[in-house]
């Protein structure tokens, strides 16, 4: 028998305020465009509000609309299923600086114009700024968990740490406090080849095609970082690409090779490459200890959860090498140091950073225990 | 006092026999640019060949004639040095595909055209051969001993395996016998960088401003592998450049930033794109088990080495990421199963892969000792 459809609902939401920004702008008539799945219930006590990673969206169970695949995480929200939408209310938004409904750089600037360059640099604060407005005009005042991956990790933890009242529990799965010289380095590859790119045209190539070589590039550099090196030799190894032997050529002789192309050109299909250049800016930006100093003037990341009554889990991958374990049990030893609640795991899996969207039982159980 | 300044010999051979190549098509004319220091005694027994590693070249003592900076083994080549040119003859030629004398795809072809992407594919073998012809038209019947880091120690496993009657000893320093995925993946980035920049034009760029901005991130991307993420929480962290807060732009607002546009863009006044393309290719190619089946049809790296009396020693540094000491210890081990003998040891140095070129008193030991 088929698995039901879920049918999330999806909707937009002009917030009714205008947005100060973390760098000292303030941006008017900010979109919010988001998902939601299961039923709200009456005192609205049973929402989950999920944050998406770097290059995701709001369209983690229904059919994305652009590549017509499967929400990024339909295995894990549904009825039934570990983030089971019988009980919770899931919402997820598009980020601000987006580019799938939420206002992004190719959105509308007051002027009749695409922001283009002209939006104004966002952090991850700015992000969870306005989700907390789309909470408020949906009159949700606390959340029962926040749930987020990788950059939706980073969303989680600032979430919590600014907004503290706002949830009962944070989920942070394959993340991290603060960008590492090495996260910077690979991010700022990728925003040189998408400049590089003489149809970047400075930010203003409008509607039309954009840098997709330079975003493709950019792609293929960030994806081996969401890969294990065991993980890329189990799936690839040395094995050639249709063919039986090598060409002596330039082609995609290794599978490896045809699968990071493909990876690339798929990327330009259904993502903006200014988009790309604030959202990685943002997340390079991030350092948690910086964002909430505390009384003591900061810097030490257990300030940042001072006082805090939520719940935290924190979940790691020993495969993973972009947020390895090391900087999840920072943050867990920063939890324990404020005295807040916290449970942290390091789950074995192959797949690397990536782990946390693929096929890990043991993170099922992880959640579905947390979450209650 | 000052260091006295030791002056190399530069000189450049044109092969006089036309070189045959793995991939079956034949180069007449090749020429190989190489840099000698010492004396070569009278049995002509005194012979160390250096190989050296992609973006470097023949220029291992003398001053640099693009950059004016010392060559990259100035430290470790000299009187009375690691590797003492009072008492060994230090030879190291430009590779095949290069572009600092040696043929490569920059030369001009039989018909008056730069040959640029009509330049045969060639494999680190190919750039072996080249060398084994040079040291026979210079009358160097064995070698004391042929070294090499990263690329450089496939050239010298290459060598080993392939004629090991021409030399006594092999020094494979962070290197492999082959490389993995994630090496072919890094560098299949970086090939996509250079061609996807308009300025390539398919590889006819000729003597003018080739594709600058593709190679300047082809080499971002690879330097990141050169470091360890230790080294570049040590040397960057999250420290900003020149700056007391962040711009809110897209500036290098990072010192890691500013310092990986520096790596970027400085490569492109010394190297050639279509170079990269090629030696990269080169790298990706090399399979050591592959290239020397052995009498049992081959897959198996200890073929490579059966009935060798080469002595090997292997280096392998712990923060290496690019080549870590698993690829060594493969190699160690191949060689045991071949009865080869072998030293192999692990050294700690925080630098990653680029370790073999910096200061590591500890490796300098190991040389000396090997040296003899």
């Amino acid at each position: 028998m088929p698995e039901p459809v879920l049918q999330p609902v999806n909707d937009t939401l002009v917030l009714p305020a205008p947005l100060p920004l973390d760098g000292g702008q303030v941006l008017e008539n900010v979109a919010v465009a988001y998902e939601t799945s299961g039923t709200l219930n009456s005192d609205k006590s049973n929402v989950v509000l999920l944050f998406h990673a770097l290059t995701m969206d709001q369209h983690v169970v229904g059919t994305h609309p652009k590549t017509g695949k499967p929400g990024w995480w339909a295995k894990s929200v549904g009825p039934g299923k570990v983030i089971d939408t019988d009980h919770f209310f899931v919402i997820c938004a598009n980020v601000l600086g987006g580019c799938m409904g939420s206002t992004g750089p190719a959105s509308i600037a007051p002027d009749g114009q695409p922001y283009a360059m002209r939006f104004p640099v966002i952090t991850i604060r700015d992000m969870v700024r306005a989700q907390v407005a789309l909470l408020d005009a949906l009159g949700i005042e606390q959340l029962h968990a926040v749930i987020g991956g990788s950059m939706g990790g980073m969303q989680a933890l600032s979430f919590a740490a600014n907004w503290p009242a706002r949830t009962r529990a944070a989920l942070v799965i394959a993340s991290t406090a603060r960008h590492s010289a090495q996260n910077i380095a690979f991010h700022e590859v990728g925003r040189q080849a998408i400049m590089a790119d003489p149809k970047w045209k400075g930010g203003d190539y409008g509607s039309g095609k954009g840098p997709e070589n330079g975003l493709a590039v950019a792609r293929m550099a960030a994806h081996i970082t969401y890969l294990s090196e065991e993980g890329m030799h189990e799936k690839f190894g040395r094995k050639l690409q249709d063919r039986a032997e090598k060409t002596f050529g330039f082609d995609a002789d290794f599978q490896v090779e045809s699968y990071l192309r493909h990876q690339g050109l798929s990327f330009t299909d259904r993502f903006d490459a200014n988009s790309y250049l604030y959202i990685t800016r943002a997340m390079d930006y991030f350092d948690l200890a910086e964002e909430v100093p505390g009384e003591d003037g900061g810097g030490k990341l257990a300030s940042a959860f001072a006082g805090s009554e939520v719940r935290f889990c924190l979940i790691s991958f020993d495969t993973d090498w972009l947020y390895p374990t090391s900087e999840s049990r920072g943050i867990a030893h920063a939890l324990n140091a404020a005295g807040a609640p916290v449970s942290f795991v390091e789950l074995s899996a192959p797949f690397g950073h990536d782990s946390f969207l693929l096929d890990v039982p043991a993170q099922d159980r992880v959640i579905a225990g947390f979450l209650g």
